[in-house]
């Protein structure tokens, strides 16, 4: 039987863009996803070039859907880098090759998918999905943490996004140590210092070069990668390597300092964890958290709940494609 | 003329209740303060002391004002320690002579002084008045950071108080060196450990005792005092006091450290400066305050507005009087 016009679902696009891969999504009114495409990020070229890889996983993605990227009502992206959602610019994304200035993104992606283009944080993009469709939608108030190749958050305070002057929810770039480790940020003494990924590899890295025994390189190649990815960490972890645990271990610490000052200033019912390293790590890193946390909370305060994120890898995407409204 | 009842103004009482002093007002409706007094806290007995004392202090400034604490429309009152502003209840006010327990303050106040009295956080009653009564109020957003006997804070996002949980604001217990300085609140590494005068004078006499050199007892002597007060403190730095310039660099340190980690989360329109330490170290700490902030900003946030409190020593208990509402 053939559908009128009318009767067509209404479909949306979601890309989570990420400094390692492209995932792209289709989802229905009732976000229940019907196709999906993931491609790895260009590590040269521009931002021109990240925007024709997005195009084409947006597009394989829309055909698995039995559709055309011309016939969504609309594809949202979340973007690291700054993000100005009303210019649908993306600025100084400094884990994407060549993107240190201002691009058009939503225009440039829009005339290459033949539909509206809306862009977002991508950290706040996946906390809001989690505080759309996942259970955390039961709390007023949330931080999110997101542990990947930097540590992203998000607030969510009185059901609401909390997003201060445009910028706020960077609790990666909290201070723990003053005066501690070199930042990729610039600054010294960040949790991010300690708990993202670029900056455990980096330190990983000096450590090595200064003749410390580690895995993680042979393991980077068995994986056939070029960067201690999470699953080169978690894999070196469970062998026992030393410089490995150190360095995660150091990473927990800095997450439960930086979560514990966050809710110490903030009062909120919930953290959730997120990102590369905290999916791949799981519940039992969350419990970890949380001790780590136990430490440094204020007497009288009550400890929130500590949570994993419950949408996963597609957060992210599932968080852009909410970006599109009519 | 005799005024009629109709006419009599309606007055209101404030007291701010703090560690070392209990300063009472009455206020007008323009917030005109009529009268005031001033008396030590009690060092020792317990909670029933300190309100009779409180209640004292207030009839003081009631007769100041011509008038008695009977014919106040209300007290309100700033309180140290966990407060419960519906059950008019202070518990652990760890300052004040054996308060560790809970104490009906409201009810047995309002006793002594025949009138109704609502209790408020300390820090939070003070921000109060800055934003209702002073040029914060220009803001959307601000996070008040009190440095005095501890580090208190308070936030107002989106022009309101910001409590979470009822807890909210704990400024002086981020953390700002994980594993560092023990702080008053039994956790370590907090803001407080280097910035709160009871721990900066605790670590002091510590480091006297181990033969360091400091004229801070002899300036507490001359003083009259038997704790390192801000007079004594800004005293020895005027001296060139090295242990008290260390100190109190270290305190600038932690409180930038501690307000550019809040401003990163929360990305507020302005960071207010209070407390017994930031009034009488004044205007040229907020400078450095603001300095030390700068190291620590995350890179694409623009600086806040950094200001001292504009109430000064009265902030407390004029916020304190703004607890009185119909």
């Amino acid at each position: 039987m053939m559908s009128t016009t009318q009767e067509q679902p209404v479909l949306r696009g979601g890309i989570d863009l990420g400094g390692t891969k492209i995932e792209a999504i289709v989802v229905d009114a009732a976000n229940q996803v019907l196709g999906s495409a993931r491609h790895p990020t260009p590590t040269s070229g521009g931002p021109a070039d990240v925007a024709a890889e997005m195009a084409a996983t947006m597009k394989e993605a829309a055909a698995g859907a039995g559709t055309s990227t011309a016939a969504l009502r609309g594809v949202g992206v979340g973007s690291p880098g700054s993000v100005d959602a009303a210019a649908g610019t993306i600025s100084s994304a400094g884990n994407l090759p060549g993107w240190e200035g201002s691009y058009a993104l939503a225009a440039e992606l829009g005339k290459l998918l033949e539909t509206r283009v809306a862009v977002g944080n991508d950290v706040q993009v996946a906390i809001g999905a989690e505080y759309a469709l996942g259970p955390a939608k039961r709390y007023n108030s949330l931080i999110g943490v997101f542990w990947g190749t930097g540590v992203g958050g998000g607030l969510i305070l009185d059901r609401k996004p909390w997003r201060g002057r445009g910028g706020a929810g960077e609790i990666g770039h909290m201070v723990i140590h003053v005066g501690g480790r070199h930042c990729p940020c610039g600054n010294e003494g960040c949790v991010e210092a300690y708990a993202g990924r670029a900056a455990m590899e980096a330190h990983a890295r000096h450590e090595m070069e200064q003749g410390r025994k580690s895995h993680l390189l042979k393991l980077m190649e068995e994986k056939q990668r070029v960067r201690f990815t999470s699953a080169v960490w978690a894999a070196a972890v469970d062998r026992g390597d030393e410089l490995a645990i150190e360095l995660i271990d150091g990473a927990v610490a800095a997450l439960g300092a930086g979560a514990a000052s966050a809710v110490n200033l903030l009062d909120v019912e919930a953290v959730l964890i997120g990102g590369g390293l905290g999916v791949r790590f799981g519940e039992e890193y969350v419990k970890r958290i949380r001790e780590a946390m136990e430490k440094h909370l204020f007497r009288g305060h009550t400890m929130p709940d500590v949570q994993l994120v419950s949408l996963g890898d597609l957060g992210g995407a599932l968080g852009a494609a909410l970006l599109v409204v009519d």
